[in-house]
């Protein structure tokens, strides 16, 4: 508490412009609310979150009529939601319906019924509008350029297509986890047979969209809870070392091994699958088969996990709607600030070590290992190297690690995000160790990260008094050896004492004995 | 960041209370410099750390003549420190020499020159001083009652006896871990007449002693650096599960296994043990020796590591000016609440948390697993659960985990550390499961896990919406069954739908159906 308090100038300023808002997703498998923390255009977090399973699409089928059961149950949900917003203290509540609502024949006297029992109005999305708000949230938090984005719900699919980071095209079709599974596959274990029809069904439906056939350099991004628990099943059978979903590389074969291993299983048995949600083993194999035809017609053999949805795609529209359409310039650069943002110790010092740690990286010559992809890894390592100090300063390189791999910095690779973290986690001591992260690096990588670590490092002991004492620094590099001038006009015995101490690990990265000394400008 | 001003009635109040000071331990082996930011008898934690191996006592030998070297070091290192000082603004330095300082007779020597080239005083400590702080440390984070402290440094051992809490007899020896490597063991590997003769030494030192005799229901606490590296590599050797040094239970019979370990090796090969210290690898050997023979001549098996030493215990001679002495009144509360105030999230919940939950475990009757340690595990487990909070809402459950076993919570052992950070790795959903740390855990555990979980989440969950609106619970116990009467007089609705998704916990922990229904006053 009381160390982010000397990081602020003013933190009653700060304060005083954070907002609130909740979001309530009515959705056709469960209702979600989300509470989110924000600055506009600053900074955003999530603080609170409820779940309700409420299968509002239950037993709706092709009738079109919402039944009695769901119906009472989403309004006694819509009304705990508005007691708890209450409670809490949020004047701001965006209530948006998607599928199950949008086509019920009876959505009115639901509508009604929120309205007048749970006073909240709720807006009912149109199938474009759903698919827009998942397009926000892909964009926003990943780097597709070309491709496109699926979202699949419990009673729509949504497809987008996505040129130059725009939305260009879209669609909402009934396929959605628990739809389909109502209709084409209502007992567990599944017979070939009803297999095939609904693998028949969805490619009837998809068929037609000529549109939606991959091209070259592009990518597939998919959302929602059925495929999140797809790829959480995926990953604990291949034993993967990272706890993220968001950002996760699922291939076509692990889906499609994962959809042999639900077949023969009743629903009970699946629950005991690693990975498994609880409350969704009933529709998980169903929603599974859908992504993988969405594969297979448009022509992926892999997608790229995406933890966010319709939600984050209604708060970005409210978050960056300062610019037109609401997305971040640079995903991976806004991703960095939020996390640096949230967890910021002391800024100016953090500001001084990339200036450092920038400069001597770009006075190094034609390192092969050293181009603008190591470069923004070791920006985005400097940004974040401190930020375990908020938890204690005691191993707060170790803290740093674990935040930077909890908080998922969208727009990074999982290989990605690893160096990083790794990074960080070697920022003051020891020869870096890649661990149990291995799984997720690349053949060179672990040069790479050597290099990157050695110039965080010294950086970093080169403002070990956090003062900015050494201003700049020249770099002078000759065939066994190099020379660092820390330029600096005040005492910098600490600097070089600190920086000298680290030496070997510059030797290590770079094959040269480091000798450093203090000049004037 | 602004999570955390959001618990604040006024942020800037309490940051003018904050204070920062500076402790230098001129030690015989090491120079330490440690940052403190602290509220006088509220809140404490370590800031910042610069370590300098300055081995101020090698070569001084029988002569007690201080040599250039070391001292010509010993300077540098301190105008070092200065700088550092000066640079982060900290006026406050409080500096204190040991062992080699007070041992050497060209110490004035010494003393004016780190006067007159760094500007600081340093305090030279006698033995019993010495003594005394280590003391302070001991029994300010353990809940040692009766027995012994040792701290074994550089250049001295110090044995202190307590009784009540209060010190009662010291004195320090020139048995330090530098010092009888110098003089005993200079060789390594070390021959068996060698270690035979440092023993032999050590136990003339000690058997004058008659007051160093373990009595019953009393322990043994014992600090230092050669210490903490001897009981790491013990912990490596056998993989044991929580990387936490302060609280471990070492036993001797695996401190001798060290020992055997260690004996046939060079330097060079210590280097490559689990756990070694690199520049403690020469001295580990001595160090481990000294300790073993102490735990021979008081007559116990095992002793507990104390993380902290010297520099904390000048510390809290500040930190608790108001008591006399200056020790805590009750060290495990001191822990929980200054780790509480560390992370604070919403001061409010967690008081509320904690009285309803206590209520609830005060109406259970005859519990034989739920006792006066279970209710204090139960008090913890509640003030901390939420602290996971303040790194992100998501998994919140599981970075209070982390942060709680990263914090050690000084004066819990570690079976206790991991019972409370399991509790609140539970408290939101899910049965519990103690993992990797089953290892810490007593037989009848995971059912005395599963009773302070259950009511843990079930206060939580009755005060959902943060806002107490339940006030109070009355519990009634039937054979097969419970009610439990939500006492409110504001709308109950979040609280009693959120208690009742977990009434499941309830039945596994207690045997019995819980129903909650709303009660006035």
């Amino acid at each position: 508490m009381l160390k982010r308090l000397q990081s602020l100038e003013n933190p009653a300023e700060a304060y005083g412009y954070l907002r609130k808002m909740a979001i309530i997703d009515v959705g056709s498998n469960s209702f979600r609310l989300v509470v989110i923390s924000y600055i506009p255009g600053y900074y955003f977090q999530v603080t609170d979150e409820v779940r309700e399973a409420v299968r509002l699409v239950q037993g709706m089928g092709a009738t079109g009529q919402m039944r009695a059961a769901p119906m009472d149950h989403a309004v006694e949900t819509m009304q705990l939601y508005a007691a708890f917003c209450k409670a809490s203290e949020i004047g701001d509540i965006a209530a948006v319906a998607t599928s199950a609502v949008r086509e019920a024949r009876n959505r009115d006297v639901l509508l009604r019924r929120i309205q007048r029992q749970a006073g909240i109005d709720v807006r009912v999305l149109s199938g474009e509008e759903e698919a827009y708000y998942g397009y926000l949230a892909a964009v926003n938090s990943t780097t597709l350029q070309n491709g496109f984005v699926i979202d699949l719900g419990g009673g729509s699919l949504e497809i987008t297509r996505v040129e130059d980071r725009h939305s260009r095209q879209s669609i909402s079709l009934t396929l959605g986890a628990v739809r389909t599974t109502e209709d084409w596959l209502p007992d567990a274990p599944a017979t070939p047979q009803a297999v095939n029809r609904l693998r028949q069904h969805i490619r009837e439906q998809l068929a037609p969209l000529d549109w939606f056939k991959a091209w070259p350099g592009t990518r597939l991004i998919a959302q929602g809870g059925s495929l999140r628990n797809a790829a959480h099943i995926v990953q604990k059978m291949l034993d993967y070392p990272l706890d993220e979903l968001h950002g996760y590389t699922l291939r076509a074969a692990d889906l499609q091994n994962a959809i042999r291993l639900m077949e023969p299983l009743t629903v009970e048995q699946r629950r005991n699958i690693g990975g498994m949600k609880s409350d969704r083993a009933d529709i998980a194999l169903a929603g599974a088969i859908v992504v993988d035809e969405c594969m297979r017609q448009a022509g992926y053999d892999r997608l790229t996990v995406c933890g966010q949805g319709l939600r984050e795609g209604v708060f970005y529209e409210r978050f960056l709607a300062q610019n037109d359409p609401p997305i971040f310039e640079d995903v991976r650069r806004a991703s960095v600030m939020n996390v640096a943002h949230l967890y910021q110790f002391q800024e100016s010092h953090v500001d001084h070590v990339v200036h450092l740690a920038l400069s001597l990286f770009d006075q190094l010559h034609d390192d092969p290992l050293c181009g603008p992809a190591e470069r923004e890894l070791l920006w985005a390592a400097c940004m974040l190297h401190d930020i375990g100090m908020s938890i204690d300063y005691n191993d707060h390189h170790r803290h740093s690690y674990y935040l930077i791999l909890n908080s998922g910095l969208p727009g990074y690779t999982h290989r990605e995000l690893a160096l990083i973290a790794l990074a960080t986690r070697y920022h003051r001591k020891g020869m870096p160790e890649v661990g149990e992260l291995a799984g997720l690096l690349d053949k060179d990588d672990s040069r790479r990260l050597l290099k990157i670590t050695a110039l965080l490092r010294l950086a970093e002991q080169l403002d070990r008094s956090r003062d900015g004492s050494v201003r700049d620094v020249r770099l002078h590099i000759e065939k066994d050896w190099a020379q660092l001038e820390a330029v600096s006009e005040a005492d910098a015995t600490v600097a070089i004492w600190s920086a000298q101490r680290h030496v070997d690990i510059f030797r290590a990265a770079f094959g040269k004995t480091l000798e450093i000394i203090q000049a004037y400008e």
